[in-house]
């Protein structure tokens, strides 16, 4: 079984909204071992939405579609699905009474708009939608499968993980994907094809190898597929545990772990505790670390010092630091890790200041010169780091620096 | 002139990237006046960018194509090219020495697989690329262009920004196509409907609307396509006041504006500071803040107190009102924003504590319940909310009606 996806939408074809959805739905489907082998995106006129429905029932046997289902007059997908699917709009006594509880949970009363949502193709089965007003469309035809969903990324993926994806796995698996994705920090991408050439040209035939370059890390995506899963899982762990051999200092995570999450995990284990001082990241670090459900467990607080002055009278740091070294220094970036450790009662702290730019910098110490400190009760370990010109770019290098050597230090702790 | 993106690559097909790409090339050729009318996303076999090329000659004017471009084995799209267009690949001296150029700067000699990205189609006009090896190719061929860029966004933009669009602009303008859109927070999409109906019932032919609800907040998007550009601006201005005339308190921002931005460009005028005390929202109401270049003249930083005990320590939260009221509640968040505006030596300050979840609610207080304070020298606003269960919207939530509170506040003081 392989799918194609369809996102409707102007919102997408003029840059206004990045397509996440695609992305989402993709990795989704590749975990049931569907692979994906188109996404289009095109505007929500009729003939468009036609002709591409018709396109994809040639190619593939699964089409997801979104957006498109709203309540507003450019929502024309529903219409556009009876005409395909020959069917008409008939009242849903489900669907409306779900809008109605919506409504009503909200201590708002349902309005005529949103009554029309319950009108739904006869042809379809109806897939719920606890998040929002517009209800999903199953349809089956010609031994092919067409969903349809809105385009709010929450609604969606309530439909994909809780009915969509559950019901596809029921079937008999034809093939599985099995993805395995190395996480490394610290190096970069033509330095890593040197270290890891020799394991790369003798890969087993049956395993891909691709380098995912972003922000300060480079990802490592091995790829299998086949019949035997088991098989398939065994040949690409032997493979990473070859990896891990060859450059044990620069991978930190796998898959979807993130350096948070990482982080996290180690503190929760060892019952110990984290805060933050933060200058040039604003608080992004702190962000991060709490973006982590659960993090309440091992995350005090945060000082974002962003303000000199917030250094001196919060962090303690006296005057004449900030004036001999500059609050982008070793000392600054020590002080603000040590002393924040002290005041939030943490067991380990970050401290980071720089300059993010694009205005701050000198000749001395130009824009994306920065220092991190990490500090235990017994080790503060510093570092000068020289990212970019790009203040978006150097706040998610900082922190991820931050986070990085964070688990650096309490491994070694 | 009417656009189609094509972007090349197995990693967008998997979910692992997202496709930003596409559109940013979208809203960058937008601003030249040319729609968009598809984007592709497909495999890097052959047989499909042949496909693929021939759909996207059919149906537009020009063809934008990223990624396959690069120096490793499953990088096919120059090969496909050759093949689409008739041409050969033949060494081209400039590209060579940009690529020698690349390597030396970086302290390294060559490569042969780089040295073979000299080699380039005979037909191509060159795109040089000053950040990575891979040239970019320009074709013309029956009166549509057809140009071929790196799927490294940062390569692509630089391409796309200067060389690209100046000559696309230096071509006679067909049409003119202006978004302008108007920014609501504080009002969901159905109720904006009923209060705006009348007015878009109303709408000018020529002005098409769109409703994009995001998280807590809704934007409508007014476009309109034709050849007088100014006359075009004038009809989509009338529309916009109109609409400020009918629902002014809703309306915070427009286009680009983000919270932060608009908040901050206040603080910027009247040279006023902020800072925040933040639970729930984990720091990342100040990393929003701080995001915005140039924030340093109006942030002073920020209080992470996640614990309760840096909310006593820190913020001088007594424990019993921590105990009688709660950690989320009224009385919590005013302390805290009154607090944090006194120890951070603010001129106003926001106060955000509630239960973002997954674990944390009760009956009384279920997950999503969030206190927001913000306070000047002589008011405090303090309102409840109830979000939703997910916790990270619940952060989002937070954080938009954080700075929406600060915003009105500001205008008021």
């Amino acid at each position: 079984m392989d799918a194609f996806i369809i996102s409707i939408g102007e919102e997408l074809l003029i840059g206004q909204t990045v397509n996440t959805n695609a992305a989402w739905m993709a990795s989704q489907l590749n975990k049931a071992g569907i692979e994906v082998k188109e996404i289009r995106v095109i505007t929500d006129r009729r003939e468009e939405i036609l002709d591409t429905l018709k396109a994809a029932a040639d190619r593939s046997d699964l089409v997801l579609i979104t957006g498109g289902l709203g309540p507003t007059r450019d929502d024309v997908t529903r219409d556009v699905l009876c005409t395909f699917f020959d069917s008409e709009l008939v009242m849903n006594r489900q669907v409306l009474d779900d809008i109605t509880y919506f409504f009503k949970q909200r201590g708002r009363t349902i309005t005529e708009t949103n009554r029309n949502q319950a009108m739904v193709p006869d042809k379809a089965r109806i897939i719920r939608n606890p998040y929002g007003t517009a209800p999903g469309f199953w349809f089956n035809q010609a031994g092919k499968i067409f969903i349809a969903m809105p385009g709010v990324p929450y609604e969606m993926k309530e439909m994909v993980s809780k009915h969509v994806l559950p019901a596809l796995l029921k079937k008999e698996r034809e093939q599985y994907i099995i993805h395995r994705t190395v996480l490394t920090h610290g190096i970069g991408e033509s330095y890593l094809v040197d270290l890891i050439g020799d394991w790369e040209n003798n890969l087993p035939e049956e395993v891909q190898l691709a380098y995912l370059p972003s922000v300060g890390i480079v990802k490592l995506r091995l790829t299998a597929k086949g019949k035997d899963e088991e098989k398939l899982r065994e040949i690409i762990e032997k493979e990473v545990e070859a990896l891990k051999r060859i450059i044990p200092e620069y991978i930190w995570g796998f898959d979807d772990d993130t350096l948070e999450g990482v982080a996290g995990s180690l503190l929760r284990e060892r019952k110990e505790t984290v805060c933050t001082a933060e200058s040039c990241t604003g608080g992004a670090i702190a962000g991060r670390i709490t973006s982590v459900a659960g993090s309440s467990a091992y995350f005090k607080g945060s000082i974002v010092a962003y303000a000199n002055q917030v250094k001196t009278n919060l962090l303690g740091i006296k005057p004449e630091v900030l004036q001999s070294h500059g609050a982008v220094s070793q000392e600054t970036a020590e002080h603000m890790a040590q002393s924040a450790r002290k005041l939030l009662h943490s067991d380990y702290a970050a401290g980071v200041t720089g300059i993010a730019g694009p205005d701050g910098g000198t000749e001395e110490k130009p824009v994306g010169t920065t220092w991190i400190a990490v500090s235990s009760h017994n080790k503060t370990m510093s570092r000068k780091y020289h990212f970019g010109d790009n203040r978006e770019r150097n706040i998610i290098r900082a922190s991820n620096a931050a986070l990085a050597m964070l688990r650096e230090l309490i491994l070694e702790s």
